[in-house]
């Protein structure tokens, strides 16, 4: 099956305790196409500026990742600034240039239109609304959204999600959107306006899955060395997106194992810079890690005589 | 397989989003005791003051908790008066009278002393290593403790990781007492100072146990109401314990289900104020939620074809 992301595609510097980086490869849409290239061939659309090291992205298309919706504008590219301190959980934003990806409109390649999986990264709603009228019946359409959005334009979210099937977004954006704390009441609440299923992401906490009548939860991976958490979320979905483009398997078995890839190359992508650990690692270790999960939460349901 | 809590017995006050309790049953030995009573016989030494309604802790008594260890002293009982906003993570204690429990020594009756598994509730490390001396050869010592203690009798705590086999703290008292961020490295640090095990408890984010080969994680159980936070880790500990004196398995497999009775204790525990919903359940609750637990994190391992 083919699997289609529209999101950014940008430059991140990046401060965190144990290093920095400076004008490394980042956005939603890479960071998700970097993940997914791992289990099937990756359709990308976004927008560059004319400073972007394109060559940069070629093990992203050496690995299956379609470029050919990837537009190229005059101006510079959006760049992101970032700093973590201990806790990494907490990103502290010290300068976003939007640059062209401020006049993003994403146009789908016409041999696009068709991809059964569609993710829309995390842009204006309106545009992520807009790229829904440029495709065919998708299979699965999955957004995700952030703070800045919830609070801006809300009544396009809310549209969005009547015509999403599944939306990522993380505990504070879940309780935001809703007004509701608690994560359950927070996702029904999400599910009566759309979505047949939420995640939630949680970070270090792992990520639960909820659909009408099932509760999934996978914890995040206990690494001794998360080295630096951008880009987390979108490998996560990279990862679950991936997988089930890959199995076209939609059962709450398959949905199942996909938040588990999710969490095996969000894992994966933590480890290091950008998403070098992610350009690393083979086949062999991403089955090794999603095998580490299970042995993570694997108990025997049944008591022995 | 005989169990020995020893530990605080309390009046607790409390405030939540959803209502108020005043005087209710309260302490860890109580709520582990109720916790645990769910799968073995209880033995519990504590103190209580002059003024205890001590036909509370009758239902204990029917459910197979022994108070022959219960001192009756003069003065006032322990009480705590505490407050939880939404983020039920988090208590916000208004007031704690110590009364009778600053004296507190305790003293283990002679038919508790060959107790084969033992657990130390949050009290001074120097009581609970007085309590080492009286007892003999357990199959499992554990202990519980807090940021009090960690700040106020470090040495003494350090004194005691070397003579017990498991510890159970926090998140944040596991940070606090390592001087490490990251959990697998606090409990690394922890275990190479004694315990073969440790148990870092995250509210609502679950709970990891780490043994020198093994990771197991349980998340908490995702209640669409959690009514009052207070007592949740020592009903934890409560069934956790429960399950190891009744079973008495200390495999791998063994405790790994552990931690799950555990988190299913503690999910009753925060359902309702005080002792009371751990005190409704039966044996069939138990094992439904065991049950649900295995179906929150279930997810196969291997592809088919």
């Amino acid at each position: 099956m083919t699997l289609l992301v529209v999101g950014s595609v940008a430059l991140d510097s990046v401060e965190t305790p144990f290093g920095k980086a400076d004008d490394v490869l980042g956005g939603s849409a890479t960071f998700f196409s970097a993940s997914a290239s791992h289990l099937c061939g990756v359709q990308l659309v976004g927008v560059i500026g004319s400073d972007y090291p394109v060559e940069k992205l070629e093990p992203l298309a050496k690995r299956g990742v379609d470029l050919t919706g990837l537009e190229r504008a005059e101006g510079r590219s959006f760049r992101w600034r970032g700093r973590y301190r201990h806790d990494l959980n907490v990103a502290e934003t010290l300068e976003t240039h939007l640059g062209v990806f401020s006049n993003f409109r994403p146009k789908i390649p016409p041999a696009f239109r068709r991809a059964e999986y569609v993710f829309l990264g995390n842009i204006d709603p309106r545009l992520q609304l807009d790229v829904l009228t440029q495709i065919e019946r998708p299979k699965l359409v999955a957004c995700d959204t952030m703070n800045f959005w919830i609070e801006s334009r809300r009544p396009e979210l809310l549209e969005l999600l009547g015509r999403v099937d599944l939306i990522t977004l993380n505990e504070g954006e879940a309780r935001q959107l809703t007004e509701k704390y608690n994560l359950l009441k927070a996702a029904r609440w999400i599910m009566s306006r759309g979505p047949k299923l939420v995640i939630v992401k949680k970070g270090e906490h792992g990520a639960f899955m909820f659909s009408e009548r099932e509760i999934f939860f996978a914890p995040a991976y206990p690494l001794e060395d998360v080295f630096d958490p951008t880009g987390a979320g979108d490998s996560f979905a990279g990862g679950f997106m991936g997988y089930l483009a890959r199995h076209d398997d939609l059962s709450e078995r398959g949905l199942r194992r996909a938040v588990v890839y999710g969490s095996a190359m969000g894992s994966f992508a933590v480890e290091k810079f950008s998403i070098e650990r992610l350009l690393e690692v083979g086949a062999e270790d991403v089955e090794a890690r999603v095998r580490e999960f299970h042995r993570l939460v694997a108990f025997e349901q049944e008591m022995r005589a």
